[in-house]
């Protein structure tokens, strides 16, 4: 079975909706009010709120509350901890690509010297 | 509104699923078929075909018919979309940051050279 892993879990499944991307998009732009982020969104202010707390939790936004007003901020080692997972496989893939082009290449240079 | 992306909806989806990442862990090693997958699962055979469908829907995963065996491989094109949302946002921050920084060089240089 799988070890269970539930940031990454919790993280790609956050990632997995377009309101929460967008979310992240503006805030890729720096840190952002909750009514800031909330405007050029066709959704209830409850709506961001939900969808900031599923962001914060797995660990993609850190949010601060200063007054009555939140502020939202990317939390960036949430965002790498997906992209290390992604990178990890892509690697070894093509590690394994590698090596399979040497083992031809091999191949092809026995075949070469036997012809000889 | 955010722009509808259901690839990258899709994908992130996808890759929110413990076993499905660990199908792709198995498949980052080489091709491998359903039956060689399914081994070091505790899940039914049904089950890892339904995730692997879900893999192949989003384009992660790519599966060939040969006889009676279904062979599966890593399809990179899916990693890598996911990859590139994820490193746009990464850089985006990033770059935010620097500026923040040359700003703060600027304003301790503008206050050296006034004290001067």
């Amino acid at each position: 079975m799988p070890q269970p892993t539930p940031d990454i879990d919790r993280i790609f499944h956050a990632l997995g909706d377009p309101t929460r991307r967008a979310l992240l998009e503006q805030l890729s732009d720096g840190p952002k009010s909750v009514s800031k982020l909330a405007e050029p969104l066709a959704i209830s202010l409850a709506a961001v709120v939900q969808h900031l707390q599923v962001l914060e939790e797995c660990g993609l936004v850190r949010t601060e509350k200063s007054g009555r007003v939140r502020t939202c901020r990317i939390e960036p080692t949430g965002l790498d901890a997906a992209a290390g997972w992604i990178s990890a496989r892509r690697s070894r893939w093509e590690q394994r690509l590698d090596t399979l082009g040497e083992m031809l290449q091999e191949v092809a240079e026995d075949e070469d010297s036997s012809s000889l």
